[in-house]
């Protein structure tokens, strides 16, 4: 866990030279003190790990130039996450847990109940990235612009089913052995659930499954990394 | 979830007088700007949520008059929490969600690998008052004091089972189906997972299982949940 790790948007490859932006140059000689001929662990999110040896630093930018594979890639199952954002903090949270637990794409949705006007995606997306830095993962899930959840759902390809973490279930959780495998996606809804409307819209829908996540009333952040554990764990690849 | 809910240490029955802290008092009139005459839900971790009428609130204190009983008493199985403590939000994140997924105890050790010297076990257990407080629940976790692990395993009763996230057993995760009922301890490791020494007692005593969470390394704080979340799924109160 204490070797350094980065996310780098660029092939990779033995012998490749990759180009460093400012930002990660600074980073590496300037915060965490690397010396040329030092080596860290680079992923680009499709290739697997890799080492990497750094060939220069300055102020703006550096060079580093790849060795061997160390790790296969690893994609995550055909799971997307639909969630409200929240407070900063939890909305941060979401996104990294969902990384960490394995998640193809998170989509932030406006409903009737979000208070949220705008995301930083560009924040977001940092979170993931960072999530798969530092938990060894070699994949980074996308994180989409912020979406109404009508319009998600209007242009929605049913062949993706959709698990929905409905509040209003209290009460034993539905094992999910019986839900067929293939594309499925997580919902999650904001503080204070859905409204009546979009509740009758979801329930309308043959692609959409309800389910409880027990008899306590769970914080949304809490729902999200309950869902994804047991979804992982009947048809993810935790199994 | 709107709804004022407050814990308060103090029998609660039909037409009971309760005084007010001075800080409730002034949370109740100063900060949520309640008046003489209006109504939260209180609870005591031990007889249900009731009713409450707000008699009068000033700097110095103030007082309620308990009407009728609104929701029973919803005690968690008896499940315990075992976790090393982290860097300050996540151990406060780790106390919020075992408060909200049903844990009956929560105790903070250290470890080989654990940088913690002392934590602010009243800071932690206000968090789990706080979490039962906001997610409607009638019940808080007792947060004990730090302890060296070594002493907590050296004086375990072996009548309450130990599930052990091993971080070491990256792949699938083993179903928890086949486990008996009865008291059980989750057992989560510190970042750096636990030392060689560690891993030896832990395989040595009959009363631990180890078990997988999946083959992404987790965060301590996500492992927690994802552990309390298949507990509670197959072994406790969410089935």
């Amino acid at each position: 866990m204490a070797r350094i790790r980065l996310f780098i948007d660029h092939p990779l490859a033995p012998g490749q030279a990759v180009p460093l932006e400012a930002g990660q140059a600074h980073y590496l000689s300037g915060v965490m003190r690397l010396k040329p001929g030092d080596t860290i662990a680079v992923f680009n999110g499709r290739d697997g790990e890799w080492s990497a040896r750094l060939e220069s630093a300055s102020k703006r930018g550096g060079l580093l130039a790849v060795g061997e594979r160390t790790a296969p890639q690893m994609d995550p199952p055909d799971l997307w996450l639909i969630f409200a954002p929240i407070k900063k903090a939890r909305t941060d949270f979401i996104v990294e847990k969902a990384a960490e637990l394995g998640c193809a794409r998170i989509l932030p949705v406006q409903t009737d109940h979000t208070n949220s006007e705008r995301i930083r995606q560009d924040r977001l997306q940092a979170h993931a990235v960072e999530a798969a830095e530092q938990c060894g993962g070699t994949f980074v899930p996308q994180v989409a612009d912020l979406t109404p959840l009508a319009r998600l759902l209007d242009g929605w390809d049913g062949g993706r089913r959709i698990l929905w973490a409905d509040e209003s279930r209290a009460g034993p959780v539905a094992t999910l052995q019986g839900l067929p495998p293939g594309p499925w996606a997580i919902l999650i809804g904001p503080e204070g659930g859905f409204s009546a409307a979009e509740r009758a819209a979801l329930g309308r829908m043959a692609f959409v499954t309800p389910v409880s996540l027990g008899p306590r009333i769970l914080r949304a952040d809490t729902a999200a990394v309950a869902a994804l554990t047991l979804w992982q764990a009947t048809l993810g690849d935790w199994r």
